[in-house]
């Protein structure tokens, strides 16, 4: 282990300052479990591994969705254009407080059975391979096993929403 | 586990067109095994948990700097500003054609020992918690022990560098 100065305290402000200028995606998840459906705006992924492809997500667990990637070991990242802003302010709403957000937005379901965005910029779907607790969330690792590409577009990203990352 | 049906194979023009769509920022990450130092270009990074503040990031399994992780268990991320663009293309190119890139920007040793890239516009600097084998590269999860403000600036991403991801 490296010689930590145990005396040195973590900034907060800094460490928020820093963490803010990360640059971020936004993305519609679509998760499943049988009748149980829900999508959520995400923007801690990312491709960890080129061959096999595989993607990382970071969920919280104190939300709705873990539970159904659990169950379905499966989800569908779909790509948000720059014109569908209203649309990652809505899925990201908090699940209890709109809990049939999904039902305001189209959808289909994938051959994962997960829910993929309608007119997006494309869409993979994602076999669980692996997860990890990592502190408030868990890290799902995703095997890319089906991917579809959509219409034209410029990819939404948190900067250009708008949407200030927590830190 | 879901079902899958297995006759459909994955779309590899489609996997690559989709994963490019993604959205990444460009960050100088920086590596130190006693005098073995090294600085590399990295995207596939990402926050995953607030509290505490944890970081993942994906490293190449084939290349010299995971020995340096494994060794040290830390590292450093330094946030590149939109006009170091030829930075992060000298920090990208392999360390065995470049061993020693790391000497041609100016750069300090955090508290950590991992190197921090001078006139980023911040850093923090991560003990690695946790790994997990991911593909033909290895998911690290590093707790931000330090922060550090830098400049003023716009982060430089993979769409503004005009890098092509390889999806």
């Amino acid at each position: 282990m490296p010689q930590i100065t145990k005396e040195i305290p973590l900034d907060p402000v800094a460490k928020k300052t820093v963490l803010r200028l990360f640059t971020y995606g936004l993305y519609a998840v679509g998760v499943a479990a049988g009748e149980d459906r829900n999508m959520f705006t995400a923007n801690w992924v990312t491709q960890v591994s080129f061959e096999p492809p595989l993607i990382a997500m970071s969920v919280q667990n104190d939300g709705h969705s873990i539970d159904l990637i659990r169950q379905s070991r499966s989800f569908a990242i779909s790509v948000l254009g720059d014109d569908q802003r209203d649309i990652a302010g809505l899925l990201g709403k908090r699940w209890k407080l709109r809990p049939e957000k999904i039902e305001e937005v189209a959808y289909r379901l994938g051959m994962t059975g997960s829910p993929i965005l309608e007119d997006a910029l494309g869409s993979v779907e994602c076999i669980v391979t692996d997860s990890m607790a990592a502190g408030d969330s868990t890290l799902f690792i995703g095997r890319v096993m089906a991917a579809e590409v959509g219409r034209e577009g410029t990819p939404l990203t948190m900067a250009g929403a708008g949407f200030r990352h927590a830190g």
